[in-house]
C-alpha cells in the first residue's frame, strides 16, 4: 500500500486522455499533473532540449512527493526516457512503453505503424522497443508534424484534415499494417478520421488507453495501491495560464476542473 | 555616427525575412540575430508569458551590445512592446509600427484585413496603432493559427494552404478591404496563394519588408548610422540546436551561415 499521489506529464493539455483513463481505472488514487503549457510543443524540439525540459518536468513532481511518474507525452517518452530512466529511484512509464505493449499483441500479420511528431519518430524508440519484443516484426513510421496544430485548431474530421491525412498516411496503408500505434496523446482526437482512412481491419492503439492499462499491471505486480479514497486529490499544474487550461482541459477531461489549477515556474526545476 | 550593431529577434526563424531586407538596405551595418528557438511558439502563449520572454530577449541583446533593437515577432511586437517600450533606454522597434506606418499610407478606401497569431490579434494592436493614425480607418483582424505550421511543413501552395486560407480569409475579403497586413513574419511565404485569393486589388503588407524600410527612416534622422564596412559582422544565436536553424535559416536568407550560429541559454537573461 502507497497513498502517494500517482504524478503525470506532458508538454500541454494532451496527457489529460491518459489522466482520465487513469482516474477509471483508479478511483481510490490521487493524482498530481504537470502540463509544461510554456514550452509546449516538445515535437519540433532537439533531443537534447527534450532532454532538459524532461529532466525539470520529473523534478518538479518529485518535489510534489509522487510514488511513480508517468510520461503522457508521447515525445518524451521516445526521445529522452530511456536514457533517463535510471536516473531516478521512482518508476517512471511512458506512453511508449504502454503502446508497444500492446501493439505486439495485437499484431497478426506483424506488420506495425507508428505516426508521431518529428523528435518522436526521428528517435526511433517504438521500432526498438518492438524489436525487443519480437525481431520479426515489420514497422513503418512517419512523422505527423500538422496533426496537432489541426487537433488544436478544431480540425478533428475537415476536409482539410482528409487531405492531410493521406499526405501521411498513404505510404503506411498501402504497406498493408494491420496495427497502428497512435503516437502522440493528440492523434486520438483524429480517430474517426484516421479509423476510416485505415479501413477497419486495422487496429488503432491509443497510448493515453494503453498506458493505464499498463500502470495497472505494474501497480498490481508491486501492490503499491493507495486505499484512501476519502482523502483522493486531483492537482493540476502548468507553466502558462492557468484560464485557458482550466478551460480546455474540463473538454479534454469531460469534466470541471476549476480552481484545481496552478501555474508554478518550471524553470526553477 | 554609431558603429555598433542592430539587435534584432524573433520567436525562431522568420525575423530573418526582416534581417535580409535589412542587410539589402545597410550594407555597412552589423547585426545580432537572436531566435528564441527553444521556447517558439509565441504566437499561441498568454500575454505575461510573452512579456517574460520578449525581457529576456532584449536583456540577451543588450547584453551583446546592440545601439537599437528590432522586435521581428509580430506576437512580441504587438502583444509586448507597447508595455514594455519605456523601460529601456535602447530604441526598439517593432514590426507592427512599420506595417502600419506602411498600411495607413497604402489603403485608398480605409478599409484594412490584419491577420496574425492569437496573441497578436487578441492583443488589439494593430487595429490601436492604426485609429492613432486615422480614427475613421475601418479594420478587420483574423487569427490564423495555422498559417505558421502550414509554412514549417513547406505547404506554401498546396490545396490543404488553399482550404485554410479560405477558412481564415473569406470574411476579409467579403468586407472589401483594400490592404492587408501580413500581421507574422511566417506569413509572406504563402504570399502568393493570399494574393491570389485576395485579388489584384488587394495591397498585401509585409512586416519584414516594411520594418526595414521604417528602420531606415529612424537611423537616418537620428543619424545613427555605421560606417564600419570593413568591420561589419553577422551573428546568429539561437536557445535551440543550431544544426537545424544553421539549414533553415540559409533558406531563408538564401545565404549561408555556417558557423555564425551560436547557441545560448535564455534562461540566464
Amino acid at each position: 500500500m502507497d497513498n502517494r499521489s500517482i504524478g503525470v506529464f506532458d508538454s500541454g493539455l494532451g496527457g489529460l486522455t491518459a489522466v482520465k483513463e487513469i482516474m477509471k481505472l483508479f478511483p481510490d488514487e490521487s493524482i498530481v499533473y504537470f502540463g509544461d503549457t510554456s514550452r509546449v510543443p516538445y515535437g519540433t524540439r532537439s533531443k537534447e532540449m527534450i532532454l532538459k525540459y524532461t529532466h525539470s518536468d520529473i523534478n518538479f513532481l518529485l518535489s510534489r512527493g509522487v510514488k511513480m511518474i508517468v510520461i503522457a507525452c508521447g515525445t518524451a517518452s521516445s526521445a529522452a526516457l530511456p536514457e533517463i530512466k535510471q536516473e531516478f529511484s521512482v518508476p517512471i512509464y511512458g506512453v511508449v512503453d504502454a503502446a508497444v505493449y500492446s501493439a505486439v499483441r495485437a499484431t497478426r500479420n506483424k506488420k506495425i505503424g507508428i505516426i508521431g511528431t518529428t523528435a518522436t519518430i526521428r528517435s526511433g524508440a517504438y521500432t526498438a522497443y518492438i524489436k525487443e519484443y519480437d525481431e520479426s516484426i515489420e514497422t513503418f513510421e512517419r512523422a505527423c508534424p500538422l496533426f496537432v496544430p489541426l487537433v488544436e485548431n478544431g480540425h478533428f474530421d475537415t476536409k482539410v484534415t482528409e487531405l492531410v491525412i493521406d499526405e501521411y498516411l498513404s505510404e503506411i496503408r498501402a504497406a498493408g499494417v494491420d496495427t497502428l500505434i497512435l503516437g502522440c496523446t493528440h492523434y486520438p482526437l483524429l480517430r474517426n478520421a484516421i479509423a476510416r482512412y485505415m479501413g477497419d481491419e486495422v487496429r488503432l492503439i491509443s497510448p493515453g488507453e494503453e498506458v493505464a492499462d499498463f500502470l495497472k499491471k505494474k501497480i498490481n505486480e508491486e501492490n503499491r495501491h493507495s486505499h484512501e479514497r476519502d482523502e483522493r486529490q486531483y492537482s493540476y499544474f502548468v507553466s502558462d495560464s492557468v484560464e485557458s487550461f482550466t478551460e480546455l482541459g474540463g473538454v479534454f477531461l469531460e469534466k470541471e476542473i476549476d480552481g484545481q489549477v496552478s501555474r508554478i515556474d518550471i524553470e526553477k526545476y
